[in-house]
């Protein structure tokens, strides 16, 4: 394989994020989109100096994980034994190189593990006490479980003891909750021409222990090729798996239709066949953003290939 | 979601499974050929009676995990632990509901605890410790370690104590060598024109503790929809799941392609982009089959739609 060319800064270098589709409380609504600005501002400053689009999605979702608005990182919610068990994913769409990490524990930063099990080793995926084994192999720091857990995760999960309720609240009946948190995710394109794409969750309160939704699964809660562009899913993640709604997306890219077409095809596709919900964001090889959610909102925030932060919650 | 019609059994049947593609060693060829065919016989019984796709690739995938022939189920390959640690999905073309286990331990049949996640929980995949939970909660046996381990994946663990060394020999390298086994799977048309797919496997040996490759994901290791029609992948589960091997296979067909045709095309790209090698068996709802490989071999066995068994191993 060829050595990537030297960062061209000349050429468009854009970045996307999302924290995650569904009914989002007002209580925390500008919070997540705020959460979300600093994020793609993270990204972006590792861009713009010519950094990789592996780099940017990394620095960015370090930046959600370990905001406690979001699901993922601190703030995770917790599954029906109370315990916080995480789920990322980061991919290369140079090489299709993915690292993911599944129902892990105790760590901070699981997009960064996800990392490196892309980068250490000659797996993927690497799930629970594994995970966690590896973890400690790299020198990741071991966090107390109780790091992790915020005060809004604690009362959500009081409140949703049955995932039955919880699945048909926050997703597909769109009534408002407080205390209700989601997923995150990027997008990255640097100025060698490369994507990167990184989803990182704490899945979805009350799961069964074990349970792992679509958000690591490459295909399903995050794709990235540098021949069509890169995806991040949130959402149903039931429903993103059973339509491997990331790939599905750039099917669409590949077909012709523009980023945000894309999308919005393959949520409708989701929605008529499997009855669920969620959003995504898409970013091409030219610099063009897409974002699309058939939930009531999606917290997202962009730089665009002109420079211009742009961000929304209701559209 | 209307009920199923009751089946016609003037319409077409047809299942085909696979035992794994890789370098087969004489020494299991034999087995592993009898082996498919047993399972494709039991699979067919199942569905000449009426039964549902479902039933036939669970029946058909039971029967490949009980033979020692095969790594998924007894005689499943062990990780760099000297532990088995085993991955199933089944997936359901009418409804595209899936269930799957990655990382399980210490139970018989893999692929009928992830057909109790499809239909037991709100859930499409367990994990570990979270995904043994859920065997007892729904009574399932537990076995002692040593019943699903065979003298020959003690050997080759032997052998393989580096996973660098497994991979280039079994896949890319195309070296013989003896006690080598591989995963298995199968999909079915049942009489109600409805497809389900399913996969299993011991993983790769010397794996990382919590490794999860292809087998379990869906659109990697496996894809079912009605509308198109039904696939299961083997081979480096890496590359798959970089290429999201299942899915791309019935891209091919709802572009057009016949299924051989499909599995050919998406297997070919695969070696192009990740250098990865692996095989897949294709069903489509009018009963055509379709099996393709890029490893030095493929198991594989098939009851067509005009009631023929049909197996092979090098072509």
């Amino acid at each position: 394989m060829a050595p990537n060319p030297p960062a061209d800064l000349s050429r468009p270098i854009a970045i996307i994020v999302h924290g995650g589709a569904y009914a989002i409380p007002e209580e925390i609504a500008d919070a997540s989109v705020r959460g979300c600005e600093a994020a793609a501002k993270a990204g972006h400053q590792v861009l713009a100096r010519g950094g990789s689009a592996m780099d940017a999605v990394e620095a960015a979702i370090r930046v959600l994980e370990d905001d406690p608005t979001f699901d993922a990182g601190t703030g995770s919610v917790l599954n029906e034994e109370g315990q916080v068990e995480m789920d990322a994913i980061v991919m290369d769409g140079a090489t299709l190189k993915t690292g993911a990490v599944a129902a892990v524990q105790n760590i901070r930063n699981p997009v960064s593990l996800a990392r490196q099990v892309m980068e250490q080793t000659r797996h993927c995926l690497l799930v629970g006490a594994g995970a966690n084994k590896f973890a400690r192999e790299m020198g990741v720091e071991s966090v107390r479980p109780e790091e992790l857990v915020t005060e809004a995760a604690q009362l959500e999960w009081k409140r949703f003891q049955e995932y039955r309720a919880t699945v048909s609240t926050l997703f597909n009946r769109h009534e408002l909750k407080r205390g209700s948190t989601d997923t995150v995710g990027c997008v990255a394109l640097d100025a060698r021409g490369d994507i990167a794409c990184g989803t990182s969750t704490g899945g979805i309160t009350a799961k069964k222990a074990g349970r792992v939704g679509d958000s690591p699964l490459v295909g399903c809660g995050a794709y990235a090729d540098n021949a069509s562009g890169g995806v991040s899913c949130t959402g149903h993640g039931e429903s993103i798996m059973k339509v491997t709604l990331a790939r599905q997306v750039l099917h669409g890219v590949e077909a012709g239709l523009a980023p945000e077409a894309a999308a919005r095809k393959a949520l409708e596709a989701m929605r008529a066949r499997v009855d669920g919900c969620g959003g995504c964001i898409v970013l091409t090889p030219d610099g063009t953003l897409g974002h699309a959610f058939t939930t009531p909102r999606m917290a997202w925030a962009a730089v665009s290939a002109e420079g211009a932060l742009l961000s929304g919650l209701d559209s």
